[in-house]
């Protein structure tokens, strides 16, 4: 029996009505919503997908969206300058920073400014050691949206072998975390991993398995371990076609249940920002 | 042949006459030393054990120990006053709060007030955090004292195979963040791995075992993958001796180096501790 699809569009458009419906109560009782705030430094490029993708799901939703552009030559002080003045403006509930910045920016030195209040990501070093500490307000939201989609399979994750492939500190790192939190035994593989021809192995025996790479076709899906739930957050571009790190046509013959690349990961990762976002709106509100 | 011993007592004493000379050549050249300020809450107790070694290892490398003794009937907010004017207090480099609090209190709570400049233990989130960022400025010092161990085997780490055993946040889920930053393939087991018998499964694949459970005898000698790093971060009582989780004498013959409890991580630790805030002191000069 081919795997279950683990249908991100449709879990995404279920969050929303549901943050729909509570943005309006909340506008109704308080007479505001939530804003989000997004500073983008520099002009388009092929990342603006993500920056108009964020405007039409917060519009969707009812959150305002205040995009703030500075130009590509802004100094550091600039920028540290509207961070901590949003941080100040008690109408916005969060703050995102937009990748990429031009590289002579340092992206976790630059988090670190904005206020763990507002820090929809769960980007700064407070909200990440909060993971460690399993006392968080928000979880990054690519890890979140993982988390998401393995809940949305109801398979049960305590006791579970599970796998992450991809050691980054937004994705691979808060995911150990988490996943440790839900008593998952937690094996995170990389690069080091693959070049000692030991990824296999431990592929071999993930009951849940992540991908995060970037690689297509790393994953073969003769790997993947009969009935496991896998989500693959790799995005890639092959021959015009967006594929993530598995070789989906065959991990589907073997899976239980799988994240499909695009429609998994990515179109949850958005909607999960808005919901940060509420998250954060809520916990302002009654810090007042 | 019989594993190499890493004797942490040793490398504890290397450590100690490293930091005793710097802090003479600073307290010449600045005219002041480090000075580590000590929370406790309530009277003695079987812990008061690690205040007196505290105590005597500041003593010994020439760091100021000032202990602050508050009644166990004192409330939260006298604690976190208290907190605060060390934190306000340009003498003080770091400050650690004693464990065990009385049950009332809430320890991740009240770590959150200590300065990230000054958190000598490395608990605070903010501190936390960045040990997901690879950006940290002191690590928790049992962690740290597990990393020193390992670096004192001499092996190297990166592309091993490590098994950590305990996911706690004072320890496990650290060294999961440090071991994956030295590019071990890094697999975290705890109570869960164990009920569903998988725990000898992992630990016959380890090349690296770090070992922090607090149960005796739970490690099996024949588990132990020929040729491997064991770190026993275990402590506990067996018959009036103290033991770690490791069965040493099964696992000595199998391991390439082992570290023994006591005489292991224990010494170490406190060393750390004092090296940790002769760093942070270090930057608050430099910060000024």
């Amino acid at each position: 029996m081919p795997a279950k699809i683990l249908d991100g569009k449709l879990r995404a458009n279920e969050i929303k009505r549901c943050l729909k419906k509570e943005i309006i109560r909340l506008r109704d009782s308080l007479g505001c919503v939530p804003q989000l705030a997004a500073l983008q430094v520099g002009g388009e490029t092929p990342f603006s997908v993500y920056v108009n993708s964020q405007k039409k799901v917060a519009e969707e939703v009812g959150i305002e969206y205040r995009l703030i552009k500075l130009s590509a030559s802004c100094a550091e002080k600039d920028l540290i300058g509207n961070i901590l003045s949003l941080n100040d403006d008690e109408s916005i509930s969060g703050i995102i920073l937009q990748s990429p910045l031009p590289g002579r920016f340092d992206m976790v030195r630059l988090s670190s400014f904005i206020s763990s209040d507002k820090d929809v990501e769960g980007i700064n070093p407070e909200n990440k050691g909060k993971l460690l500490l399993n006392s968080y307000k928000v979880v990054p939201p690519t890890a979140s949206a993982v988390m998401e989609l393995l809940a949305f399979s109801g398979e049960e994750l305590k006791g579970r072998e599970a796998v992450i492939i991809g050691h980054s500190g937004i994705v691979g790192k808060p995911l150990a975390m988490l996943l440790l939190d839900r008593l998952c035994t937690v094996t995170v593989c990389h690069i080091e991993t693959y070049k000692r021809g030991l990824l296999a192995e431990h592929i071999k025996n993930a009951e849940v398995l992540v991908v995060s790479v970037g690689k297509p076709g790393l994953v073969k899906g003769e790997w993947i371990k009969e009935g496991a739930v896998v989500i693959d957050v790799g995005i890639n571009m092959v021959n015009g076609k967006i594929v993530g790190d598995v070789e989906y046509d065959k991990a589907l013959c073997r899976a239980s249940h799988i994240s499909p690349v695009p429609g998994g990961v990515g179109p949850l990762t958005t909607v999960i920002l808005m919901r940060n976002c509420l998250e954060l709106f809520k916990q302002q509100i009654n810090a007042r």
